[in-house]
């Protein structure tokens, strides 16, 4: 059950951007779509990000591959599936699938990008994805965000999509967005597919900058669990529809691409498997940005302090024991405060003298925690965002597959 | 519980080193030993390892300090709280249980060790400590292994302890120990506990070297969640009882040590927080020790390879994923071969041709299983010993103080 979220609404058509999303046979229930197509207009600016991991999907090597030699026109999605470990077979799926729509659209096989979530290690069932092809690129249509952001879940309870516009210089600018979770998240990426799209007009170099950096303050910084999988894509494209040309410099431009950006990857983590919290760590006063990321990550990755947020256990100790292990380069428990919500647990390495069980328990019995640790060392900070560890969490992923 | 453990027997004296274990109250469970003490001899040498966690507990402060100050002679170790995040008031109570050993036995402070394991940021109940050390001390012989084991304990759900006999020049030299888990375990250290001790004669720079060539194959190449507790300490004891003088180039004897040691690292996984599963993860062929232990640690941390394990699910697809995440410093991805017991998975970076899902269910269906990565870059190596992610894990760690 998803910790704040609801079922988007108010989805804001993009200028420049088609949508569709049907059933093609990948997820054994005939009513859950598991195939999505994006068209966007020529002329589209198109920047992405892709998993660190080394071990990368075929459709993450052929997407590369793509961009590097042609303006993309089609966004390819299959969920259920994530074609990895699938070899030089993998990539031939992946590209007879991008021909598919090459055929169909009139357009060259490089200008399609595939991305494929789900099972690692199965083959992908091409004759299924070709089939549904037809049908798929004649539903096209703007209003499509809802069908689509459905179509790419996999354990996700809840389809995630946020839309924003904005006034710039008179004209509206629209940015709308979808991704998915829900489980081998970790920064860089996440098994997170992410496509957020604008009709303002960007040119690649800049776009490619703004992506990266709203991307370390949205799906950079979240964990479910600290794996990372083969698979994380997140895709900014921006059409020029708006005839709005915009830069780094825009401000309501850029705090309104950090707002869809930061939406999608919370409710990444709200509806991460078996959340049952969802918790903000900010850490401050750190000597570097690397130091403050490090403390906050670990954090965020305890299994002992997600346990006990699970059990609204106000097991401090386990917090505290977190911070004391992280790999930072500097840090002095003589001067580290450590506050879950506004209640003081560790001033200057000690507990704190006012602190009472009660105050902890009623913080920790919330579905939203923040946890703030302040290093006094400097003047750099991270905020991270991650879930619990429930009984849910082991029950979605030992039973994945069956 | 526990994979492939069982109770120990044939627990054998250590000349020089008596042990007694009783009830003082800090466990509900009035037929629960929480108290143990050890004695050693005089003339004993004592090294140590300790925790690298900075939020370290008192008694490990009172640890450093008193070893740096007199010769070691009592051991003193509680269960069920752990005197950590207690500030100064927790160093006073360490301190006085010490004083009282020190008072009863006619030896200084400095003389005693203090260890603590259980809830973390609670105060020490000295009262109750201190009214069973009369005792406590007066029931020290040196048959109560077992008793002593079972007294360290706390989630752990059965006692750890090893003996081995060495003959040695015509003499039998004698090494027993215990081990306390077993959840917050990873190397340097765990909420891990563990006394070791001989009656073979080493003078204290060579005890500390053998203990550390023998933890780092033992007690730091363990994780059960990638946590490291506030507490973790590992005490080497060497009484000269047996009047045999040896050092690192006794080569029966360092086996027998690492054998006494990895026994008892191997028990904390076999008996980790709801395992049923025994994992061994080798890596060969790494550039690097520090590549093939970030390789075999990444692996072992997974919460998603843990949680496929505890399926007995052969999702070998996360395992590549987690190889592909490792920190490695070199990673050639179409060098990497893996295995699990004897199947191939992936030979040179690609899905083995060979392997097939029956294969790898028949493997994964066992409680003890290898998984092994050869990076094909180099003569390095490295072995890790972890268990799985079940519900149990879940259960303990979500309602531990309740």
């Amino acid at each position: 059950m998803a910790v704040g979220l609801k079922a988007p609404d108010n989805l804001l058509a993009v200028k420049g951007v088609r949508l569709a999303a049907t059933h093609c046979g990948i997820k054994k229930d005939a009513s859950a779509k598991d195939i999505v197509l994006l068209e966007l207009a020529e002329g589209s600016s198109v920047a992405a990000i892709f998993t660190k991991n080394r071990f990368c999907a075929a459709p993450v090597t052929i997407c590369r591959r793509h961009m590097a030699q042609q303006a993309t026109r089609y966004l390819l999605i299959n969920s259920g599936n994530a074609n990895a470990g699938t070899g030089q077979q993998g990539e031939a799926a992946a590209l007879s699938c991008c021909q598919a729509i090459a055929d169909i659209a009139g357009v060259d096989t490089e200008q399609v990008l595939p991305f494929s979530t789900g099972v690692i290690g199965e083959q992908l069932p091409i004759q299924k994805l070709q089939q549904a092809i037809p049908q798929l690129y004649s539903a096209l249509d703007a209003k499509n965000w809802l069908p689509a952001a459905e179509g790419i879940m996999t354990t996700d309870t809840l389809p995630k999509a946020f839309s924003r516009a904005v006034e710039i210089n008179g004209e509206v600018v629209t940015i709308s967005g979808m991704s998915k979770g829900s489980g081998m998240i970790q920064p860089n990426m996440a098994t997170m597919l992410a496509y957020i799209t604008t009709d303002a007009e960007i040119a690649a170099d800049e776009l490619q900058y703004l992506l990266e950096f709203v991307a370390d303050q949205s799906f950079n910084a979240i964990s479910v669990d600290g794996d990372t999988s083969t698979n994380d894509s997140c895709v900014l494209v921006a059409t020029a529809g708006s005839g709005v040309m915009v830069d780094r410099r825009n401000t309501p431009f850029v705090e309104a691409l950090r707002a869809v950006f930061q939406h999608l990857a919370q409710a990444v983590i709200r509806d991460g498997e078996g959340a049952t919290k969802f918790v903000e760590i900010q850490v401050t006063g750190a000597a570097s940005d690397s130091d403050a990321r490090q403390v906050a990550f670990t954090v965020a990755n305890s299994p002992l302090v997600k346990t006990a947020l699970f059990a609204s256990d106000p097991n401090w100790g386990r917090i505290l024991m977190a911070v004391g292990r992280a790999p930072a380069e500097n840090m002095q428990i003589e001067k580290t405060d450590l506050f879950i919500g506004d209640v003081c647990l560790i001033r200057q390495g000690m507990p704190d003298a006012d602190y009472t069980e009660e105050a902890g328990q009623a913080v920790f019995s919330q579905a939203e925690i923040t946890i703030r640790v302040d290093m006094n060392l400097g003047d750099c900070a991270a905020t991270v965002w991650t879930s619990d560890l429930s009984y849910e969490y082991v029950k979605i992923n030992a039973e994945y597959r069956s």
